[in-house]
């Protein structure tokens, strides 16, 4: 892709409403646009970030054998009605009146239409279990909307719901995506920690808020600093496996806000591993058994004849705020200089021809080069404006593109000025560049 | 995918409050569920299927040039006012107060929003021509919501927004959009004709719908047969053959309902030739000049140093609204047989195993078949329920996957009845199975 052809309105300074660094560089670059408060449209830049995190959130969904559908954005108040939480919901839930003066809403989640599709479609426990999701615009109409997209009122996000005969048998479905959740996020490679979390709106007993840490998070966190060092490369998808990774997790306090109890916190981590700081939430996922199945009816036939309430789970991602949270935690905002996780990055190559009025033969070096990447599924954006070199890498620093060539005069023979942002550059032929860049893909 | 543990609620019968047979079969087979009036979940094989119709709308766009972005949902009436379609929309469109009390809605169509991205973005004609798109939910809200999706009131649909800099320019960009639309549709294995059109709400001196012939169509329209003959696979990405591709379709008469005059048909078009029936309308497309470029002053400098209103076309296509279009045009709801295009079925193949209580060993084929589909990427589902084998058959003629293999206890050679649905059963190799589906898929 041309710059000057593709639709990146870039800002020359910081705009002033921005507080924090992932609005500052969305807004900066051209990511994102404001509609109204808290709402935003998604320009090509963002929206391609958006939209390779959506797939991967997708991918790790599929993997461990939940299936996508799609709730429509607009419900009926009648299921909220018969849950019990559409007075409880108050003033965040955005009301609506049709013109037939029916009572709707835009739904801030979906237990209550999911729950409905359940009761009128399966029976019987042979179907269970069933983990669906979607991926869906919500609307929460925050009072104050702030930070951009990371405290927006319309904003997209997956949710999943687990149908269980049992409660063992619906801890199994949680545990799953437990790791789904820890798979997810490595890949966008975030350190995301479990954290044990109050259940809020949603209801239930158990729950885990998985967290990144950064200054600009609104969640307060406490942790035995420990929990960092671990992972789940060695889980895998089966009843006892999954068990153990969990207790693995939970063998270390870590606890948001509302759950954080001072003594128990001194009492279990020495002094040395407490970790007290900020994070942001990127994911909460929920246990409540028959909170919604018993209030709406949703039962199955079970092996003996005897009918019971669906066990039930929920499981949420915030997927448009991920692109903000990766923003808070890559970006250099002191040198101005964003790094994209290669599986979500805009472009994977920024190629930077030095251009001079009279003189294009860097520009068509550029599109040759573009030409073979391309043919290698490597996507590049070529800067073909006439800008001068500093600001045309300053520009390409914020774009964050993980990959720049620099092609300027004196690259005559078959040698490129190779850079990964953050690190030296290096004087590589193209064969070499592509072979790097490829490997570095199939590690995603 | 087995069977029994895909969410695909299947009804014993067709449900009666559906009239036409889109409708019919959708609820039938458990693709959507309704939420409320007009509104609708989509279960997995329906979202499968509008998936796979989104992925060929987008790739069809991304060839011509566009770029994709997204706006939000939720709109303020601010922009709407600047244009003076506030107050003319009508009911349809569903006004919300939120908890400020601004007044905003959801957007049933995007031109407002669209110009105010580009006037707050773009200034200079050297950034044109910009053709921007996005895939996203609508509603309107139709005062009788009927025929299930065909005219729901939230639907899914991709609008794409054309910006030149004179109205040649916009014709070319105009032109780009008609190409692209009828290789959208021609993947989709549907003749979709371009008619001329009624520019209603939108505005503009120039439009076309698209249409498909179907009986239970809402738009009555008038053409001169020979015009299904016509094709553009000649046709380039290029000014004067996309003018020579328009030209050749616009050479016939075919017009829609607010176009149609008697005296002109009867005189054009000969007797033999004429066609007066129903359609359905799939997409259309509007130019409209500085409409609301003007409105709302979206200007670009002109290379003398003058200013000039950018010129402005819109161009949509349904894309929930496919889903229900394909079937009234491939589903013979005389035998109950569907047959989805390859390039849009849920699934590639059924695998059909008689399974008897003692013996699963036709099961235990169908796996192994699976699995070596799915190594070459053809996706298959196995019915591994205990019904008899008719009401399998009757199951999965109506699920509308487009081959089937069926496995009986004699399939013990290396032969397995293998069918495309409509045509004959043959005795064929797994090898050469495999083969046929690859093939087809290219083709796609």
């Amino acid at each position: 892709m041309l710059l000057s052809k593709s639709f990146v309105p870039i800002l020359k300074n910081n705009p002033s409403e921005a507080k924090i660094k992932s609005h500052q560089l969305m807004l900066r670059v051209g990511m994102i646009k404001q509609a109204s408060a808290g709402i935003y449209s998604w320009l090509p830049l963002g929206f391609k970030v958006m939209k390779k995190i959506e797939d991967i959130v997708r991918q790790e969904q599929n993997k461990i054998g939940a299936q996508e559908i799609l709730m429509p954005t607009i419900q009926s108040s009648d299921i909220w009605k018969e849950s019990g939480r559409y007075e409880d919901y108050g003033e965040e839930m955005l009301r609506i009146k049709d013109r037939q003066n029916r009572e709707m809403l835009y739904g801030p989640t979906n237990e209550e239409q999911i729950t409905e599709i359940f009761r009128s479609s399966l029976k019987s426990y042979k179907s269970l279990p069933q983990l669906l999701y979607h991926i869906q615009w919500k609307f929460r109409d925050e009072i104050r909307p702030r930070f951009g997209i990371m405290r927006g009122r319309e904003f997209y996000m997956k949710d999943a719901y687990s149908f269980d005969v049992s409660d063992e048998q619906a801890f199994y479905s949680y545990n799953k995506f437990f790791l789904s959740y820890l798979r997810t996020f490595k890949r966008l490679e975030l350190t995301a920690i479990p954290m044990a979390a109050d259940t809020g709106p949603i209801g239930g007993n158990l729950s885990h808020e998985f967290v990144i840490l950064a200054d600009t998070g609104e969640s307060k966190i406490f942790t035995d600093k420990r929990i960092f060092d671990l992972n789940s490369n060695d889980t895998e998808l089966e009843k006892n496996s999954l068990q153990l990774m969990r207790k693995k997790y939970e063998n270390y306090y870590s606890v948001t806000d509302e759950k954080f109890n001072k003594e128990e916190f001194e009492k279990v981590v020495s002094e040395k591993n407490r970790l007290i700081t900020k994070g942001i939430e990127v994911g909460h996922i929920f246990y409540f058994g028959d909170k919604y199945s018993k209030a709406m009816g949703a039962s199955v036939d079970l092996p003996g004849g005897k009918k019971d309430f669906v066990k039930m789970g929920s499981y949420g991602i915030g997927v448009s705020r991920l692109v903000g949270a990766i923003i808070e935690a890559k970006y250099d905002d002191k040198n101005e200089i964003m790094k994209w996780p290669l599986s979500v990055a805009p472009y994977d190559i920024a190629l930077i021809p030095m251009i001079n009025k009279n003189d294009t033969s860097a520009l068509d070096k550029a599109i040759t080069i573009y030409n073979e990447l391309s043919k290698n599924n490597i996507d590049a954006l070529i800067d073909d404006t006439e800008e001068n070199f500093s600001s045309k890498i300053k520009k390409m620093n914020l774009i964050g593109a993980p990959y720049q060539i620099i092609i300027g005069k004196k690259s005559d023979g078959d040698l490129f000025e190779f850079k990964e942002i953050g690190k030296e550059t290096k004087n590589l032929s193209l064969i070499k560049i592509v072979e790097i860049i490829k490997k570095q893909k199939i590690l995603n």
